[in-house]
């Protein structure tokens, strides 16, 4: 016991064990050290790390304080014992996963299973068993026994030993034929799952999933209070945004006022900047309603970070070293500086600005060339591009070209042609009809364009050229790898995408809107333009991508009242809808920037789910729906009237 | 540098040393290094300490790092420098303060003051402060100079130095006449200090509150995590309980079905156990539509605890162990074990389930005296008490009895007399006349009634007379505080309160009603009487009180889906709205209990505020309304259409 005390210290510590000494707590402690040898073999066999992803670090979660059984009605959990325990009397609870001849039963809890043995001569003990369906919750007392050497299971953790029980408890029934098993190998289809979600979260897979996220985000917050950022919770009831598309509402009980709930607390961060909280962050609860868009949820959690007194620089460097701090330790490697590209290079290069980094071929441009036959040029926004396979990843089957055809489709300012090069010289004949014969040998000879491979080049109007092309790129590998072959990099690759333009075209609209939103801040070497060439205005706006995805997005903000304001007339929003923003920005805030990540994304990305809805404890389904307790559903009358709302239904 | 690093240890953070110090992050390490005396010191000051609250283990924060200044376009901030930097070149960031004579500035930022010298014959540097507005934000490079002796100045923490600049430039200006001064004499009143809240929140009192949550609610879920508690999200977006008042509701694209916006994360906790997270934990925000209700807010956040194979003494002594652990430094002694009082004790004692025990003056039971004068008896749940305050609390002024009167008001069934007791024998001969001569006098004999004392009586229906003499007890004792006597005694006063009632009768419909809701699971002594006399059954609920405040509640649940299915039957609510949790219940669900902290009223004790708004970043005022972005606020008929409602102004 000393040997533990002097090795944690603290006079907090040491305070606390003086008190607790005193108490009902002895023996727990005293329990918790004699066992500490085996939690400290539990801790290191491979399983239970992939279940719970412990720091390795033998100090950090082995002191008698935190053992796992503590406040329970239980000795171990079911994934604990090992032969060293062999002799000692156990009580274990859990599911009853198995049970055969009445002799042997398999229990499970969410850290293992561990055989138990009953004695056949037992009526007591068989009566229990008899009949008691499975996933019923038991708790069992007995003592820890070797397996005979034939029947050690290497491949459970509990593998060496079984328990001899002499009393058998059942805690809870369950009821027999449950919707579904708790079966890998009878994994039940995903609506299935959702409705029972309860049943399906028993999986080894969900419970890595859902352990995983609290580890990894208690980590980064852990990081941030180290660095003196302070957590503040911001109202998720806030004012409805004038023409705030895809924003939920509220109603109350003032007749005809509702509150919106908010899609991110980035008004609120700001204000926080100007209030002198100058390092913020916040695992925010965001909500959006775009229900149509697959894969996504209609409230989802965003790690959300602001800080003032910094430049971009400062929360690159922040962020980067917040990853390499909360970095699962499943995964091998820690990133530690992210490559940066502009936004212009991502989209020259790999036609999209979540650039999938794991492999190569990238974009190629052909466009002066192509300029050289002016039949081909009926835009101004000229491009052309071609991204080309070699010889071993040269497939153009059936499949993929109709694969290849639905992207293209989606593109009406873009001509695609898709080439099998079975020799340069037959595929410059054929190509030259197109191109001329000039520009196509030309193509050949000045991009290194050989023989057998396959190419996809595109022209046009450049954007859609990039973004069909990029798609291209993508889809190509995905069928490749569909097929078997290993065409990406393994593990996590980062970047940083920099300077975004500050507007886009709305498509809609065919006006100015903002590509981040209306407080990023313009690149300062970029103002003079706003007045004159708004599209060409590069943002202090940055995101970071992850093999392909984007995982987090910010900005530096704008702090200067009248820049803010001539931004809002560009956007053509109302001044007045925003007034709290610039009469904060004229109260004395900050300069300040900062970032949000979704941690939904992340985590799916870092866990390798399909969907996020397999790192989301209670996900909705695609339209929104919670199969498991029916919502959405009717209102009352009586609700009506409390709201002043009458419902439509049409 | 070596130091710090066999310091720090740990393989992860070497790792993290050579990766950084590779890159551009060396001479940032370099910096903090030089920087760790001053940090040091600045740790220590007591007004650090004050508005940071940070851990007095001298290893804990000090490491490079997490200097508080890193990713910051600042050396130090304003509350660090000491006379043992005089000399240094620094850079720092604020508010402007406050400037005299275009001399002397003082600016300001989260952390503390720090006067700045100018050289008035600078023109550059004065130019810049001609008419620059208080609250601007500035940056100041200079140099580090001693107070001369008689401007030392020993209440601020940076009083030892000012700083003599030689470059100064205004970052953010701010306008002139801001709403109000950041000015502790000076302070708005709170309808103003909510609309420019980014304002309020620079006051230092604001700053501590928001920080000491955000450092109390991190020290909870860590103990939490390194207990192996797992951090779940749960939705908040969820399906309407039928006839659940208080629930906001949210249209959605389907026509007639809304979301509601959860009131607590709890059945979906209840599932989580189902799914075998075992150990469970959030910090949620929930919603309650009670606007009329002073000092609640319509969103509001909870610590929520749910544990498996447990029983109610480990989840009392887990809360004992997570309120010792994360108890703010601020306060002087940590709490260790909490007294337990039944529910019927702190009603008889102290006439209310959330006794103060800050005082005595409990209440005296002298029921079965006076029911010796069947006159008075008018009730089957007849119950006569009083409380007696000594001579030296003794005064029954206008005012106080006018407050007591206003109290006694809200009763109808209990009657109450208020006496100054000069000498017994008055009082005896005067309250004679209504108790009885015989029945006044054993009261004075055997119940120890002295001179000079006052003495509040009531007698009528228990529960009410119960209730009214709780309310006057602490009416009473405030009045008294209010005249400046010290009546409570210091510091924080935990208890646990036991044993409620399962069902209580609702005042409205006259039915029984949940105490707690109706997953609580029946005290096992008291199932039988759930047929016969189910007002008598005892639950396995709990609260924890804090100075006379409720600030968490709890239950073992109903882990049998028959019994649960009994207990929704008196209640009178349909099984099937129920549903999926008798179905969760029925297929394999652990016994399980747990509890949830009410964090906004915890830390409004523990910092001392008057209001929970005081401890909330941006809370609604007492209508549920938000001065600063004035929401709630009219939706356009857009919104209207997509979600198929139509508003009644009436």
């Amino acid at each position: 016991m000393t040997r533990f005390l002097s090795k944690l210290g603290g006079k907090r510590f040491m305070s606390f064990m003086k008190h607790t000494c005193g108490t009902k707590l002895v023996p727990q402690v005293q329990v918790c050290i004699r066992n500490m040898n085996e939690l400290n073999r539990l801790y290191c066999t491979s399983k239970y790390k992939q279940i719970y992803l412990i720091d390795e670090d033998e100090n950090t979660n082995l002191d008698c304080r935190y053992n796992i059984n503590k406040y329970s009605c239980r000795s171990h959990t079911c994934g604990q014992l090992k032969s060293s325990n062999v002799g000692e009397r156990v009580v274990l609870c859990g599911w009853l996963e198995y049970h055969r001849m009445n002799k042997f039963i398999v229990l499970r809890d969410s850290y293992g299973e561990t055989q138990l043995l009953i004695n056949e001569k037992d009526s007591q003990l068989t009566k229990i068993l008899e009949n008691l369906p499975l996933e019923s919750i038991i708790q069992a007392k007995g003592t820890v026994l070797s397996r005979p050497k034939e029947m050690i299971n290497k491949k459970q953790s509990t593998g060496e030993i079984e328990v001899l029980v002499n009393e058998l408890k059942t805690l809870n029934k369950a009821k027999h034929n449950l919707p579904f098993n708790i079966r890998e190998f009878q994994k039940a289809k995903e609506s299935l799952r959702m409705q029972y979600r309860y049943l399906d979260l028993r999986f080894p897979q969900m419970q890595r999933n859902l352990r995983a996220r609290s580890i990894l985000i208690h980590k980064m917050r852990e990081f941030l209070i180290n660095n003196h950022f302070v957590d503040v919770e911001t109202p998720t009831l806030f004012k409805a945004t004038p023409g705030g598309a895809k924003e939920f509402i509220v109603p109350t009980r003032f007749p005809g006022e509702f509150y919106s709930l908010v899609q991110s607390p980035q008004q609120f961060k700001q204000m926080l900047m100007a209030g002198a909280i100058d390092r913020y962050f916040q695992v925010a609860r965001c909500y959006r309603d775009e229900s149509s868009r697959s894969d996504r949820q209609p409230e989802f959690t965003q790690l959300d970070i602001e800080m003032s007194f910094t430049n971009m620089n400062g929360i690159l460097m922040l962020v980067e070293e917040l990853l390499f701090y909360a970095w699962p330790e499943f995964l091998d490697t820690a990133p530690v500086k992210f490559p940066r590209i502009t936004y212009q290079e991502a989209m020259e290069s790999y036609g999209t600005d979540k650039p999938d980094t794991r492999f190569d071929f990238k974009l190629q441009d052909c466009t002066d060339l192509l300029k050289g036959n002016q039949n081909l040029v009926d835009t101004e926004d000229f491009g052309a591009y071609f991204v080309q396979f070699p010889k071993e990843y040269a497939n153009l089957n059936k499949r993929v070209k109709e694969i290849i055809s639905n992207v293209s489709a989606r593109y009406d300012k873009a001509k695609l042609v898709k080439s099998k090069i079975n020799t340069t010289k037959e595929w410059v004949d054929k190509i030259g009809k197109l191109l001329s014969p000039a520009v196509a040998l030309k193509l050949v000879e000045n991009y290194n364009i050989v023989d057998e491979t396959v190419l996809f080049l595109a022209y046009g109007n450049k954007n859609e050229v990039l973004s069909l092309l990029g798609n291209i790129r993508v889809e190509y590998v995905n069928f490749l790898e569909n097929l078997g072959m290993t065409i990406r990099k393994d593990g996590m690759h980062l970047s940083w995408v920099l300077d975004f333009p500050l507007f886009e075209l709305s498509k809609e609209t065919g006006r100015l809107q903002s590509a981040h939103h209306p407080f990023t801040a313009p690149h300062p070497e970029d103002i003079h333009l706003l007045a004159t060439d708004p599209l060409k205005v590069r943002a202090l706006a940055y995101d970071l991508v992850l093999n392909g995805n984007e995982i987090a997005g910010g900005s530096v903000r704008i702090h200067d009242p009248s820049l803010q304001e001539a931004v809002l007339d560009l956007l053509n929003i109302k001044r007045e809808t925003m007034q709290h923003i610039i009469d904060m920005l004229g109260s004395g805030c900050p300069p300040h920037g900062g970032i949000a990540f979704g941690l939904d994304r992340l985590l799916s990305i870092l866990l390798g789910t399909t969907s996020i809805r397999d790192v989301i404890a209670f996900p909705k389904n695609f339209e929104g729906r919670d199969p498991l307790s029916g919502a959405p559903s009717p209102i009352s009358k009586e609700d009506e009237k409390l709201y002043h709302i009458k419902s439509i239904k049409t």
